[in-house]
């Protein structure tokens, strides 16, 4: 799986301070430790920071890239400070992320195509998150059409169903786990998909529990990414099993270690 | 998620001591405590112990019934055995197991449906395991349409689509996870699935890993049942989170304590 290191976000305080008080030394161990922990990627959002989001997303993109050529997962919702941070990145990057909307697709594919990036665009529109299976399958087609339309190579496409927590949303895996086997078909080469993952445990007292078996669940029908927590051992372990139960990791006795050292 | 414990099996060597020593406490030990781990009813396999197998089969049977009225899944290979010993069941019995052949079906069929037994029907036959999704299906239907032949409730009906383990046949898993997903579609009330979920990690290394990944990710796919070991706290605190995260059970923060004090 392509797993989406998901702690450099201003929304944790250790985080948060480290960006206000530009402690570039905090911030590259921390994403030197998730690419150790078994990141492929690194997610990047400067939650409610002082200082401006530009100029911290800016300054966290630039120290992250002076110690990995590892992909940025640039993560806001402001249009304006995605296309400017895009603009400080080296290294590979994902936008994350665009609405389901044509005219949030009609700046955010463009934007994707202008730019190298790969897209995330969730299954939400100004009407919410679909309480089923069948509206994030519609919000998943029109993101495939305006992909195409715009010229980006859907293998460049990530779909995220969006996951709520189960405490508040009981019925949203299911329907998660149904769009995703569902869109799988949607087009050939179909896209990717991926998941924010930790949503679905939010609050939850079993957050490990609860993120290892639906990661597995979701591989199982056909996830291909998710923005995790790399540090959770049981949950690495659980989506790389995962993976070599499906034959996309070779299976061999000590496949855990040769995951990790064959990174 | 219907757990069905594994371990009274002659194959360990406990227990095969046990038989051929009559030692009735050991055995009911290992019923209750399998039970008080989790277990909703018991396998029973006298595996290749001295005594002959009725005989062992039968004493099991009148053994584990002294101390629960738990259905107990008869398990053996031999028509014969399977046929003389669930006339000593008193508990609800599981016949475990029928090939796909159809004149395996026509002897066991009918047999569960005098017996009042439900009935676990593998997807192979007298070519073997099939190694694709395709086979298994083919033969999901000619379990279902033997089945709904000789009258036996559609709701008493598991199929198993045959798990093989990772390290020698590694494409399998897959098509157990499409094997059930697609015969979950075969007939409204579906059948059910069950699994022998410790097959899959066979002479593996990962054997808790993997078994917990594969539970739910099978969970994921539509799995009812599973004939697996209740004692790995691991396993089964990942197959009650999938059916958790299906609102199979209801989430509460405790759901764990919940799941146990329910039973």
């Amino acid at each position: 799986m392509f797993v989406i290191g998901e702690r450099i976000n201003g929304m944790f305080k250790e985080v948060k301070k480290a960006i206000e008080e530009r402690d570039a030394e905090a911030i590259q161990k921390l994403a030197l430790r998730q690419l150790e922990a078994g990141a492929d990627a690194l997610d990047v959002n400067v939650g409610p920071t002082k200082g401006g989001a530009l100029n911290n997303m800016q300054w966290l993109i630039e120290t992250i890239q002076e110690v990995t050529d590892a992909p940025i997962c640039v993560d806001t919702a402001k249009f304006e400070v995605m296309a400017e941070a895009l603009k400080r990145c080296e290294n590979p990057t994902i936008i994350n992320s665009s609405k389901a909307s044509p005219d949030a697709l009609d700046r955010y594919v463009p934007l994707a195509v202008e730019t190298n990036s790969q897209l995330i665009a969730l299954t939400i529109d100004e009407t919410g998150v679909p309480q089923d299976v069948d509206g994030r399958v519609a919000m998943g087609a029109t993101i495939v059409t305006k992909a195409m339309g715009h010229g980006l190579p859907i293998p460049d496409l990530y779909i995220d169903p969006v996951i709520l927590p189960v405490n508040v949303a009981p019925k949203q895996p299911a329907a998660v786990l149904g769009a995703i086997s569902q869109l799988r078909m949607i087009s050939d080469p179909p896209p990717k998909f991926v998941i924010g993952l930790s949503n679905v445990s939010q609050n939850c007292k079993e957050r490990s529990l609860l993120n290892s078996a639906f990661v597995a669940m979701c591989v199982g029908a056909g996830l291909d990414a998710a923005i995790m927590d790399a540090f959770d051992e049981q949950l690495m372990h659980a989506a790389i099993t995962a993976e070599v139960l499906l034959e996309k990791q070779l299976y061999c006795d000590d496949y855990i270690a040769a995951y990790m050292s064959n990174r």
